[in-house]
């Protein structure tokens, strides 16, 4: 898969692209990131991006052309699958629209920032938009790293079975069992015995009643 | 507002932490941002600080020892308002919960790793666990980020008027209408008529008028 992300801040996601599992998904052949400063479509010689919006208020708005000619600039090279414009009014990423993007070839992230972007190229170019969550961002970057990292991992090849997805919450619409580790006994706090019992089977259902039991308690609607 | 983060991965929070808003917070000395490397606290020589888990299966647990030490080392020199864990199967963040958080004085975040931590350190240390969205991402790092960013920008005083979050998306139940800068038309596409028309009565209308059929179209469960 290849992602490129078009941003005024492409220094922010230096770190999140270049560690953990982006890292091996990279060094695997399996994915390619690649930022492109939105100065370089600048409308003058001062690289503006942005102007002031129509009908006043404060905060500023990124303007059509240089969001339009990136875009286009891009699409000589490549089809996109998607062009995602991430915004908290879009639609809210879960996990499986994460499976999805997963198995796309080409998609284009376009980071918002200050009031966010001109109307026009959501209605013209913009295929698909994603929320993260509903919450506000000083700017579309971590978004696009959280999305570049949920889709990444998913990419078949990029996980081995140490770190498999199967078993993550949200893949079968349950939250995760709880887990633990040695020692079996810290400061009088024990491990359940059914998880020492050596017995997989029974193993295997206390996970599950415990994963009932947490998504029951906590989020309910997705038993819906 | 301090903020502590426990990792095993500070260097992936280098770039998010260090640019935009969340520089401009810490440059203004409202927001400090601390990040401790969990090996610090290693088990042993090794750097030891997970373990195959208990009852089988694939994935490693970051175990309790290294944790338990870290918090009480931590809590040595200032009393948490807040213990946070980054975990799918958390509270859901929302723009409430980032304001309720934005007037706390010390917060402690524990970014997860692989399957997670022992679930003796959230029962026993852990007051409060967010989940950033209903995905899974490789490790806890870029959810502590969002919420660093999310909570930092509310402090008051970090925003100017310029990017004023009183009326961004959430803040009112509502998502944001549209917004548009020069030129007024673009390729054909035009800005619409009211933007232009200087009469700032009838911009307010049409705003929330926008903003309230864009959330029944988009979001109709914040409606309710």
């Amino acid at each position: 898969m290849r992602i490129d992300i078009i941003t005024v801040l492409p220094e922010l996601l230096e770190s999140p692209l270049s560690h953990s599992i982006m890292k091996r998904a990279q060094n695997k052949g399996l994915l390619e990131v690649h930022l492109h400063h939105l100065r370089q479509w600048a409308v003058n010689e001062y690289g503006q991006i942005d102007d002031y919006q129509y009908g006043g208020g404060a905060g500023m708005v990124m303007m059509c052309e240089p969001l339009a000619n990136a875009i286009e600039h891009l699409q000589k090279d490549r089809k996109y699958d998607e062009i995602i414009y991430l915004t908290p009014d879009g639609e809210r990423l879960d996990q499986k629209i994460a499976n999805q993007l997963s198995l796309k070839e080409n998609l284009l992230f376009i980071c918002g920032h200050y009031k966010g972007i001109d109307e026009r190229i959501r209605e013209h170019y913009v295929t698909k938009e994603i929320s993260i969550g509903d919450y506000v961002l000083s700017g579309g970057e971590l978004a696009a790293a959280v999305l570049v990292d949920t889709v990444g991992r998913l990419i078949p090849g990029v996980l081995n079975d140490e770190t498999s997805a199967l078993f993550d919450s949200f893949q079968d619409e349950l939250l995760a069992p709880p887990v633990y580790t040695r020692p079996a006994d810290f400061r009088g706090w024990k491990v359940p015995d059914i998880l020492l019992s050596g017995d997989l089977k029974k193993v295997e259902e206390w996970r599950y009643e415990q994963a009932l039991k947490r998504t029951e308690e906590r989020r309910p609607d997705l038993l819906k």
